[in-house]
């Protein structure tokens, strides 16, 4: 497998474009479509959040047919909280975009981001999504992934090539996300595309799996979207063996694949993160399940004062021992390790003759390693998070204003 | 009941001081003691996390008698994280105020607050302790208040007095906290004292109830500090038909009396959370049950988008939708309605017609009502927080260096 240069359109087949519909105000890309010759295998990851935006309630429902050829997002409105006639809204967009395309309106998926509780633009939409169609190319990736950022402050794309049954098969795709539920440009979205040859089921299972060690893997401020969703679309023109079966060889092969593309947009997207100027890699040993471990990784992850000690360089080991403690994974505090990077921070539950100045230097870094041992067993998980800044707060304290 | 100018000292019989044993650094009264003439009924609520400081496990585990008569505490050092030399230490402390006290060191309980991980400075705290002893004052309640002070920016008491069975009762009280775990100068602490006559049992009863109910329903950030302690001392001395059953009406009236002053000393912990400008009351109602109000408010309370907007007097009811939705709180997001104090925002998922510049001009506030109505159920619970500030940020990333 390696990374190649290119977007969600890196797929053969599959174009793309990103137009400005006016729906931002400030004249920035905000409707994106990506466009498959033929229909292809789908599938798809929707918020949990029990207030889901118009968008996810449709494309969730249409993806079940296991077809898709085409998503239409927009950004600058979630069209969330927008009752009956926001579902329409959502049908609309995609009526659209199929009579443009000339395809069933069935096959097209809908995604939104943006403010919370107002009503889309259909005006500008329509305008839009007509431009979209006319502006549509097999190297409008890019385009496309501009689209649909919102206070992003890189486009996210990623791209690989690897063998999966002697044949050559592509993984493209683009995200957008500052980490973080932003209910007026707001939300994760993640689009995919491969030419994998591959049932829709199985195909569905592996998304599910990839976007579990990945996506949901990475924390920012613990708030969910009404709006996330990833969605992929598989072309089947790679020509692989059909893959019918998690058994497989090539179902792990195509998964290796989608590991990295989803992995590496997901640390994009906290790397990201807003106001953030670390990346933080916390990872919990010797937990005794993936369940236990997973609980305390985000519980250090998730924790406010170890994100501003990070932010202010501070090797405030109590902290993590505070959060570990209090996730409601089982361990006996006095063997408790804990390590900064490489240096070991604290030995059975308390400090090691550590070089304070040693670690203070090695928090400057814009990349850091929290490391901790439970001693209670065998399990290992990792979680991404973000330091939390001033900055922060300012993007955050007068959104809407 | 009335409430009463007054403090831990409110009680007849209760003596208390604080004095300055250097532990700070900055010569600020670190050492506070509370003594009862008589071995008083005692009972105490302690931090649920499983990283517990020395003098947790020790006051802990001496409260289960349902006797004391001193608390010792020192703030600047949590003594956590110090293994079984910390755990002698607190120990020692007591040892060190009973041998001075002339009582039992058995009847001393022990509270420490501060940097987590470092020995207690055993000789300072030696010398503080004689100097407590030597300034006990029938009048020390607000010195004692003093003394627990660690980023709060106001001392926190309450006394109130009341009937019970017919007899004056009095409840006095101190606490510190900016409303989160700081594992520099960290920590929650509230000391009751009462002159109620009461069975230990039906104390500790009380207590945790009265707990749950006020320092439990606040959040600042989440945390949870490895020293979090409430301890309550009855003397017995009011002469009210003993309780000893939580049927009795003089349980209810004293439930009454414990209540406000556990509730005033949590919202004023809340109002002097680090770097907040306003107090936010969150309340859900119709939730399907209790835990599910609880969950659902809590979401809110703890979304730090929620908490920024407010900050940044921002009507984002977007925000206060996601969280309800991603909180685990069962309801049809079709049927949620929400409130800033009494302007409808939300009715059936969707916005009113309410005024923007109303709802902003009400943000301005320093003190804030959100409500939601889930319309799921009959059950409601109610969750004090405060905004997320830059000032917060400031505090906690340099806290160490």
């Amino acid at each position: 497998m390696r990374e190649i240069v290119g977007s969600v359109t890196a797929v053969e087949g599959v174009s793309a474009s990103g137009v400005s519909a006016g729906i931002k105000g400030d004249g920035k890309p905000d409707l994106a479509l990506i466009f498959c010759e033929r229909p292809a295998a789908a599938a798809g990851v929707f918020t949990t959040n029990l207030v889901k935006a118009a968008p996810v309630l449709l494309s969730q429902s249409r993806v079940k047919s296991g077809k898709a050829q085409a998503i239409v997002a927009n950004s600058g409105n979630a069209n969330a909280c927008t009752g009956p006639e926001g579902f329409e809204d959502a049908k609309r967009m995609a009526r659209i975009a199929a009579e443009e395309l000339g395809i069933d309106p069935k096959l097209v998926l809908v995604a939104s981001t943006g403010v919370i509780g107002v009503r889309l633009p259909m005006d500008k939409i329509e305008k839009g999504i007509k431009a979209a169609v006319k502006a549509l190319n097999p190297k409008g990736g890019h385009e496309a992934a501009r689209a649909i950022m919102t206070t992003d402050k890189v486009p996210k794309e990623c791209a690989v090539e690897l063998e999966v049954g002697g044949e050559k098969v592509r993984i493209g795709a683009i995200a957008k996300g500052a980490g973080m539920i932003r209910p007026n440009m707001a939300t994760m979205l993640c689009f995919i595309t491969t030419d994998v040859d591959i049932e829709p089921e199985i195909l569905q299972r592996a998304l599910k799996e990839s976007v579990d060690r990945s996506f949901n893997r990475i924390t920012v401020d613990g708030d969910m979207s009404t709006n996330d969703m990833v969605l992929i679309l598989a072309t089947g023109s790679a020509g692989n063996p059909k893959i019918s079966s998690p058994q497989q060889e090539e179902y792990a092969r195509f998964r290796e694949g989608l590991d990295y593309v989803t992995m590496k947009l997901a640390r994009m997207i906290v790397e990201d993160g807003e106001g953030a100027t670390k990346l933080i890699t916390v990872t919990v040993k010797g937990a005794r399940d993936e369940r236990e471990a997973e609980m305390a990784a985000r519980a250090v992850a998730g924790s406010l004062l170890v994100k501003t000690a990070m932010f202010g360089m501070d090797p405030n080991w109590g902290r993590v021992a505070a959060a570990l403690g209090a996730s409601g994974a089982v361990f006996n505090p006095e063997q408790l390790d804990i390590w900064f990077d490489d240096v070991q921070i604290v030995k059975g539950g308390v400090a090691t003759d550590y070089d304070e100045e040693q670690v203070k230097r090695l928090l400057f870094k814009n990349n850091i390693r929290i490391t901790a041992d439970l001693n209670a067993g065998q399990a290992e998980a990792t979680i991404w998070t973000c330091d939390l800044t001033d900055e922060y707060i300012k993007i955050n304290a007068h959104y809407r204003t």
